[in-house]
């Protein structure tokens, strides 16, 4: 299935794609049917819901936005391509890097990116999981079976934040600086682990390139080592990190320019299409 | 004022304390009632909330619980006290090393810690701020203004998972180890910026002392701060950073033991009390 956060003449819906198509689901966002379990067959409705359109009905002219605009957690993984690391002349990392971000950190796939003049933003393309499960202490062979889909992110970064202090945290976590969608697909549909390409690129010149495939710790490693420390819930977002090619590792170095297209490409997934616009 | 959210045999409440006494406020925790306004006068009220006891009411038997337990945003601060980062060598720095926990992260005043045993469990002694407004941008007059009170927060550090890798996260964001409370005061009743004394005892033994008039960034600062890349909004929170003093720093190192009575205070606010049990 492909799943997403829809918007038609009559309001917004999680949906559920039919070919060229979708079809309203019982609730008025993917965060809301993940919290509440509304996907799963048989489940009650929401109380008090009042759907902008008839569940099982053809949303017409849908368009995807934010499919997840209030995941309790979102958590970032870096430096997790084995072969930009190595090619760096890292050993490969034995526990994942994390970081977090806020649900106010996301925004839509085709948002414009309101970005602040002056910062040096940089990109950064990436497979997210979406958690399906209560997690706590998951095994990976718990966290493989809680994954509800996959979707597509960009970690955007203002690079000189980031480098202020130790901590990445403040370069990473500007509101509505991280594009995320524009859907999200069951694990039967697609496999991150065999391989799917991630890609990047920037009116139209390609910056980023390589496969979900040369991840150190893929999403079920993620997911399991992160329930280790704190449970993750239904809706809740795990960043995988991304691949060589971002502008700070360039010479001369390269920072998004008013005005620029990035495109954000998961194979079999979906592809973020987000507009520059720096702003005072 | 002195404002916490306090169970009583009926339930839980938001309340105001009286003397020695605590009277009912109209909300059912503080996150509620900042979020939604309640605490203003004339504000209406919430609804469908049914009241666990009469408002202005003296709640029978009240204990303070984790007064915040749903904040949208917990923010805390690194490398704050002067003397202390003088005492290492370390220049003051010129920003705020920053990182962010959960909502889940947090536990109550009172609570037991349930503390995974085989980890290297430390203890860190804060004031935290609870913010009162929506900040945006803020500047240091409008981000002082916009705090709603003080609290006691013990950021306690997983420090062989913190230093796993670059990023602190993975240490500080267990589920129930930061206790916070016991209550929240109103800035007319202290002010850290003058100096309050900051302190940490384990089983009576004081291991940390310092000055909240020593921080580098004080509240103000970080709720300007971390407002010029992300919107805090009633109820969240922000962790000012630690003094001198940690188990880490040691000669030998010391970590958090079985048993162990933790006490944490902040002149003027009051004092956590949690017991250490490690656990499988």
């Amino acid at each position: 299935m492909r799943l997403a956060t829809v918007t038609g003449p009559a309001g917004t819906t999680a949906a559920v794609q039919d070919g060229d198509e979708w079809v309203a689901l019982p609730a008025p966002d993917l965060s809301t049917a993940y919290a509440h379990g509304l996907l799963d067959p048989g489940a009650a409705p929401l109380p008090g819901h009042v759907p902008a359109y008839p569940v099982g009905e053809v949303v017409p002219g849908a368009v995807p936005v934010l499919p997840l605009p209030r995941p309790g957690k979102v958590v970032c993984c870096g430096l997790n391509y084995g072969e930009h690391i190595q090619e760096t002349g890292r050993d490969l990392p034995s526990h994942p890097t994390l970081f977090a971000k806020f649900a106010d950190t996301l925004t839509g796939p085709t948002d414009e990116l309101a970005l602040r003049t002056g910062v040096q933003w940089d990109w950064e393309a990436e497979l997210a999981v979406v958690v399906g499960a209560v997690l706590h202490r998951a095994d990976r062979a718990t966290a493989l079976a809680g994954i509800a889909g996959y979707t597509v992110a960009n970690d955007l970064s203002a690079r000189d934040w980031q480098r202020r202090t130790l901590q990445w945290f403040q370069g990473k976590a500007w509101d509505a600086t991280t594009p995320l969608g524009p859907v999200v697909v069951t694990p039967d549909e697609v496999d991150p682990t065999a391989g799917l390409t991630v890609s990047c690129r920037i009116d139209g010149e390609e910056v980023q390139r390589d496969s979900t495939g040369t991840l150190v710790f893929d999403s079920a490693d993620l997911l399991a080592y992160v329930s280790t420390f704190t449970t993750l819930r239904p809706g809740d977002v795990v960043l995988t990190g991304t691949p060589g090619g971002v502008g700070m590792a360039r010479d001369p170095q390269r920072w998004l320019a008013d005005g620029e297209v990035l495109e954000t490409e998961v194979e079999g997934i979906g592809t973020l299409r987000n507009t520059v616009r720096l702003v005072p």
